[in-house]
């Protein structure tokens, strides 16, 4: 393996996994606290689940769920920013964005301390699936895949589906980035969990710890946790979402060093040294050796041989 | 998670994890032994390492082992052609090609049945690392990401270093492959084995796992074991590779299906139902929502900030 620098460039992160509430205004207290709390801890860099002002609303089809959604920057960004400039943090905040009428993205804000707001990043994938019906209210994001600069470090900002595509890492990892982040919401339908909840779950962490090993660099997944029933649905019936929690640290040799419980809420500080990326990248160097001439079909759909 | 059509659509893929000899005509009629056993347990697409005939000659640079190569279609595919017929299965041969004088490739060719021999893919990412001194042997392949259609399955066809790639896997995967599979002569470094072993052996166990997850088809990871000295060191100082075996099989769900042991040669013979990629696919229908229009930086090397 290469040699690690005698120095070490320390960054430490902060995962809020959190709960949400039918109140948007608790959740933005409870995002204030916890935000505050993982910097007394020591986090430098701090991430909050997707969407975490309201229960996951995209469990149905609702217009009246549109009234959720605020400009970006707006007023939960400008929150963030009173607070981080404070505490000299940067945050990363997940939000549903208003761009327009008839117009909004799922997308996260990134704010860096005194600095304020610097960017956004819109979802660039967007899921469609029984009880994840993304597609009716996000448009998929038109700004591409973003590293945000700050002083402390690179910060590759990515949104849930996403997770599932190596494109979207690479790319976002090519710009630089030191840390993947990817404020989620995803869990399992109870009625699923018994027959294929374990590899659900451990799918998705392989899915993102390959990302951190492709690409040499860390990788933070932020979960939301709880169990949100279906709107309209017999409460009594359990049909609904059990977010799984979990989320998690992947050091660019892809083990998981941190891991929140599944159930409760949790907020982890996690020490990185990040010249581990220079120790993993030069040991596999797997960035020199991309085939750059080979992959232009990767812009298509499909291959198909007719 | 979606549906799985009702009847199963089988495949059984063979797997011949292998000790390599000095000998290239033991290994050859070895190689060609356990294909017998594997198509007598009844696989009928079998796989062996990458380049079985030798010992990993890589591990130095030397003249003398260019002497090693054959044309590819040769006397070796000639061997399997025979063999491939009688059974009437299809075999992946990894081969050491010589092109033309001073042009030489890491290739593996596939023989189908009857058919006979159908084409060859040339490794495309080729390492360099210390006893893995590819780049002085192999010119990068030419002839792209390759799957190639038998009447049982579509093969995806990778070898070893490009099983970091995650663009190689989607490459071969859009081109309708069932199942990618990776002739391999991965090992430990017997210095580093109680250090990183485990971690290195995980990652390259999950980056694979993953290919087979975000393609949603099937993944066949063939590696070879047993210990090789390094030439020209002293035999008692323990230099060399310790190959670390553990051929293994990846559902479409990630999930390691089977997996051989780290020290022993093994015939694998897997039964897999290829339904389950519609299942998967439908379930977590990732290559409907590939955003081809934002993935055309993946051919820059990096995308400097100035």
């Amino acid at each position: 393996m290469g040699a690690r620098p005698d120095t070490p460039r320390l960054l430490h992160v902060g995962l809020v996994q959190m709960r949400c509430s039918p109140d948007p205004a608790q959740n933005l207290d409870r995002a204030l606290a916890l935000t505050r709390e993982a910097a007394r801890q020591g986090a430098e860099v701090i991430c909050l689940p997707e969407l975490f002002l309201s229960p996951y609303f995209c469990q149905t089809e609702d217009y009246a769920a549109f009234r959720l959604a605020e400009p970006v920057p707006g007023p939960t960004t400008a929150a963030f920013e009173t607070l981080a400039a404070e505490l000299d943090v940067a945050v990363i905040v997940s939000l549903f964005e208003r761009r327009a009428a008839g117009l909004y993205h799922n997308t996260a804000a990134v704010i860096d301390g005194p600095r304020g707001y610097v960017g956004k990043y819109r979802k660039m994938h967007i899921p469609d699936d029984p009880r994840y019906y993304e597609k009716f209210y996000f448009t998929p994001g038109d700004l591409g895949f973003k590293a945000f600069r700050t002083d402390r470090a690179s910060l590759g900002v990515l949104v849930c589906w996403d997770q599932w595509y190596p494109e979207a890492a690479r790319l976002t990892a090519l710009q630089g980035a030191d840390v993947l982040f990817y404020p989620t919401a995803i869990g399992w339908h109870p009625e699923e969990r018994a027959s294929h909840g374990r590899q659900q779950h451990e799918a998705w962490e392989l899915a993102q710890r390959a990302h951190a090993v492709a690409n040499g660099c860390f990788v933070v997944a932020v979960n939301r946790t709880g169990f949100e029933p279906t709107p309209g649905t017999d409460p009594d019936a359990g049909e609904g979402i059990q977010f799984w929690g979990q989320s998690f640290v992947a050091a660019p040799d892809g083990q998981v060093i941190a891991r929140a419980p599944v159930d409760e809420e949790a907020t982890l500080v996690v020490r990185l040294d990040l010249n581990q990326m220079e120790e993993l990248r030069t040991g596999w160097p797997f960035l020199r050796d991309r085939r750059i001439d080979a992959y232009d079909r990767l812009t298509q759909r499909f291959l198909d041989a007719d």
